[in-house]
């Protein structure tokens, strides 16, 4: 497609009560415009999730950036992946020429306790939130296909010990096997050290309808799509459908494999969703996903990297800003600025984000998109 | 543009505790499909200010409309009709071929108490919402023009008598300018009955890329913006600069003048937004809106009918289902089928929604829709 990103920006990630939505929005804006040396767009596309009406649009008018299409998107941990997407189909379209997208989230003021549920959704009323749902995933996975505890555990030691290597991560330290499996348990089989943790922060990104020199990135292809319910008893475990769909259009759209992608950013909001990601991906075959990262192919040196900035494991994973934030990564590697965590001559990157609804698992959206070369 | 409105639906407006987010997205889009005569459409796009995450999609799926791209923006009280541009902006790019356009809020169960106040927002930490900030405008234009209490009361009297022939609104009772005038002060000069009133809701469209037949009501353009921040001190009482600025783009891309709109659902969440939105969309000179519902202008049976439904004082103002609802509303006339409250003749309606940030008034934005002919 012709669309490229020209800059890229993101604030810390992490336990952050005394920053805002604002002060984030901030810090990732003013420097993906400085990075992509613009101070002006004809748009924005803001992807939240949490985020209190309006909150966006008041932050960006401080900054100056007024008067213009302010669109606020909301599709769970998708959200600002979403937002990218929509970014690059109206650049496609020819609605903008240069498209300010920011991802954001302050979980720690607006995530303060249970989500209200609905009535009708009756695994919210059963308390099957997201690490129970992901938890029954991954023990249905473990009974299909006889994944083991340390396959998952590989999983965590692999994405935190890319976080070191990344001074915006939450969770900048290396953890073993052991611990991760010796961690409190949380919903069995995934312990404490398998599951994201509450975060803050702020991601943006400059894409534009033209490449203006070495450093803009292209845009390949995006593709989105929304999955229909997922039943208890589906022998698929939770998403792979709806990413590998979502996939097969992204790589159709770019003519690319995931033979060509040299480094992947994917949502591992729990050590299960990333080994049946990178299956849906094309990575493994289905039931073979879980000796990625304990053989070393998907770790930093391996042949295919997968979550060089930690993944939302140890980066963080504040709900809306994840999804540009994945795309930040893809970005400072393809441009070769990844410094300790750099995938050596990457080309081509993809992203993925999965977001599933608050209370269940219909609502579910994937977004999938490839950049480089 | 090359986009129709195929049917429309739209739940009872009011306070329906009972309700749920739900229930009233499935009745709005159950009607909406029935009346378009399809069952099938290619993407969603909802509008909603206080939902919960990913309530919109799951409510969807459970309706059967699934594996498809939801969209779910939030643009304050503006959500739904920003949904329903970014709906016709993608039949209009290719992108999709028939679009469901949803707008709900559950505002009784969402809105529960005061809203959290950013920070940075001085006018939130002064006590000053919305209602406060409507007030300070009306008194100010007021003072610039001469605007009396009697005129605007007399665009509540107006309001509130087209909503009784509107089974779906909130407050389905005629009232008299002395009621307006002495019902509780909320924040001076606007009293109880000049001010909208917390409301549940949802409203549903369908829109597509073809016309089918004599139905299928035209869309001539929309138009979307965002403003500035305003100063207190500014001549321009609130919204009048965007809403000049973004009907002036929707005039020009429909080929349409003020002259040839027969009927409009406007932005009325405070007796003077009506006023001051009439005059930024050339109706009447600055200063000279105040007379137009008070001389018959704006009134059932006269020249340029202004709120038939009742509008967002007595139809109801669950905020992200106003813009669909408005719609709703505009679809209905310009068919004919407005029964008691059709206006003789219509042929072109137009919709005017202002989302103003939950805390302050930079943040807006202004959504203007042509239709008909």
């Amino acid at each position: 497609m012709n669309v490229w990103v020209w800059g890229a920006g993101s604030s810390a990630f992490g336990k952050q009560p005394a920053e805002s939505t604002a002060s984030l929005v901030r810090l990732a804006v003013l420097e993906a415009l400085r990075d992509a040396e613009v101070d002006q767009v004809d748009a924005v596309y803001v992807g939240t999730c949490f985020g209190e009406p309006g909150v966006a649009q008041r932050t960006l008018h401080r900054l100056g950036i007024a008067g213009l299409p302010i669109t606020v998107l909301e599709n769970a941990c998708a959200s600002s992946t979403h937002a990218f997407h929509e970014a690059c189909a109206a650049l496609e379209a020819g609605r903008h020429r240069q498209v300010l997208v920011v991802g954001v989230e302050h979980l720690t003021s607006r995530f303060t306790g249970a989500l209200p549920v609905e009535r009708r959704d009756h695994e919210g009323r059963a308390g099957l939130g997201l690490p129970a749902l992901y938890a029954m995933s991954a023990a249905h996975y473990q009974d299909l296909f006889g994944l083991t505890d340390a396959e998952l555990a590989a999983v965590s030691v692999k994405n935190h010990a890319h976080g070191v290597h990344n001074d915006r991560a939450q969770h900048r330290r290396a953890v073993t096997a052991e611990e991760v499996l010796a961690s409190r348990m949380i919903a069995d089989p995934l312990t404490l050290l398998q599951c994201c943790a509450i975060s803050d922060g702020a991601a943006a990104v400059v894409v534009g309808d033209r490449r203006r020199g070495a450093r803009d990135v292209p845009v390949l292809a995006t593709a989105f799509g929304t999955g229909a319910a997922w039943g208890h008893d589906s022998p698929r475990v939770w998403g792979f459908d709806l990413v590998a769909q979502t996939a097969a259009r992204a790589y159709q759209a770019a003519g690319v494999g995931i033979g060509d992608v040299d480094v992947l950013e994917v949502h591992d909001a729990f050590t299960i969703g990333e080994i049946v990601t990178l299956e849906a991906l094309g990575m493994a075959p289905e039931g073979a996903g879980g000796r990625l990262a304990l053989d070393g192919h998907t770790v930093l040196g391996g042949p295919q990297p997968v979550n060089p900035s930690g993944g939302l494991l140890s980066r963080g994973h504040p709900l809306g800003a994840t999804g540009v934030a994945q795309i930040f990564e893809i970005v400072r590697q393809l441009r070769g600025q990844a410094g300790p965590r750099q995938v050596a001559g990457a080309r081509i990157g993809l992203v993925e984000t999965m977001g599933g609804g608050a209370g269940g698992v219909d609502g579910n959206a994937c977004v999938v998109c490839l950049l480089g070369a």
